[in-house]
Parts: C-alpha cells; sequence; structure tokens
C-alpha cells in the first residue's frame, strides 16, 4: 500500500499532501473531477458523499456534502484552472467556516504508468491553517487517499 | 489625499493593502465590480484597460487586460465569494505567470459614509510573493488606488 505523506511545517500556511496510485494521471484524474465516481472514494470511511455540483473545468464549480453520525457537512469551492490529467487550481471551503477560504493547487505527475499526486494549499493565515490541522483533516485525507488507491485498482 | 498601505512581512507569502476611500462601501464596491468603471482607475496611470469578462458574483468569473507603451498584459480569476458591498473572495493571475495564482481577500469596512479597503492576498510560497513585490505591482496599486480616489470624489 502507498503512504500518504502530509507536511504542515510550523509557522507557514501552507499545507502539502503528496501520494503515489498504481494507474495512469489520466484514470487519477477521472477519479479526481467525475461526479459519479467521486463519491465512492471522497471523505473519511463510513461517511456518505453527496455531490451536488461538480464542473471540473476552468471557471467551473463545485459542492458536496459528507453525512456521517455528527451531522452534514458541506464544502464548495471553484475551479481556478483545470489542465485535465496535468493540473488543477481550486479555491476550497468547508461551509462551517467561511472565512477560512484556502487555495489548493493539484499536479499529477507521470511515472510510467503510475501517478505521483501532490496538492499544495495555502491558507490566509497560520492561524487558519493551523485550525485546519486540528480539525483533524489528516484522518479524512489519509481515508480518502486509501479509499481512492482500492477504487484505481479494483 | 488618503494613503495607501502596503505590508509585506519579509518570509511570508502574504501581502495587504490598506486604503480608505471618501465614499460609502456601497458606492466603492460599485466601482470595484462594474466593468463599465473599471478601466476608469484599474491598473498604472498611462494604461488602457480592457475588460473582457467581468461577472461579479459568487462563482463568477474575470479577466481584463492592460496595455501600454511595453505591450499587452492580460490578468484573470473566479470569484470564490462575492457578497455585495462587503466582502470578495478572488483568484488572481497575471498570465505571462501562470504557475504564481493567488487568492485575494477584499473587505469593505463602513466607517461612517467614509470606507477602508483591506486587500489580504496569500500566495504559493515566499518566493512566489517575492516576485510579485519585484515586479513592481506596488507602483501599479497605487497609482490605481489614486485614480480609484479621484473617480470617488469627482
Amino acid at each position: 500500500m502507498n503512504e500518504t505523506v502530509i507536511t504542515a511545517r510550523p509557522g507557514t500556511p501552507f499545507i502539502d499532501i503528496v501520494r503515489e496510485f498504481e494507474a495512469t494521471p489520466v484514470q487519477v484524474f477521472r477519479a479526481w473531477t467525475d461526479p459519479e465516481l467521486l463519491p465512492r472514494w471522497l471523505g473519511p470511511s463510513g461517511t456518505t458523499t453527496t455531490v451536488l455540483e461538480y464542473d471540473a473545468v476552468t471557471g467551473g464549480r463545485y459542492s458536496y456534502v459528507h453525512r456521517d453520525g455528527s451531522g452534514r457537512h458541506g464544502f464548495r469551492g471553484v475551479f481556478h484552472t483545470v489542465e485535465a490529467g496535468e493540473r488543477i487550481v481550486q479555491t476550497f471551503q468547508y461551509d462551517g467556516w467561511p472565512d477560512q477560504v484556502s487555495l489548493e493547487t493539484l499536479t499529477f505527475e507521470d511515472l510510467g504508468g503510475r501517478t505521483r499526486v501532490h496538492t499544495h494549499a495555502v491558507f490566509g493565515s497560520v492561524e487558519s491553517r493551523d485550525a485546519m490541522i486540528e480539525s483533524g483533516m489528516e484522518h479524512g485525507v489519509r481515508d480518502s487517499m486509501t479509499r481512492l488507491d482500492t477504487l484505481l485498482t479494483r
């Protein structure tokens, strides 16, 4: 099983997430942007994900909802740039914290049939980044990456 | 004349711009988002600005071009959140540097008939923020703020 490496250097507003997958960039990109496939991996285990909108093109928008025992959690953003199979630049917001918008750059690096996905997220302040880390997002990211891995190798 | 205060603390990926105007938040917001008014103040003196698209609503897009003696400079972004007269969260990209996308939060604070506009910009890295400062953006911002001040008090 590939590892998910999450880096959040103290005193910076950045979070970096790196994960490799046993699939091509085109396959990984498709799983990342197809509203039919997203609910099959996005979110912590035990969560039901409903995609409300997912128009993964430059200038498009997305929104989805996670539902679990603790309730309903909405997320949304806009796509600044989408280059199929290569790069996504998007905003990200948890509806519970509408003032903590972040900007994410995802790159899909071709390792020759395998793919390294690097997500670089930047927040409006170090405090806002720290709050995101303390919210337990790591757990959700690791679960999502494992579920996506399973989906891609099925 | 009000002052434009630009802060870029060393070692951070942030730029903060604070400027007060002798007009209400509704008036300032309108000048900031109306595609007919933008070319009258946006950009350094001596620049001709053409707005190609400016849909200042949540999920909308914008793009404009500055033309001067040195050529044509395009800019574009998406609006993550637009709250009329209060707050804008948007991405920003200079087409010459498509890898250096930033996220800007603008707040329009009511000072009782006057308005304080605070722009907080965050870049993907400290290096990218430094490159933006070194590009001479300060000059363009100061010129734009002076031109907007003139437009609003006319």
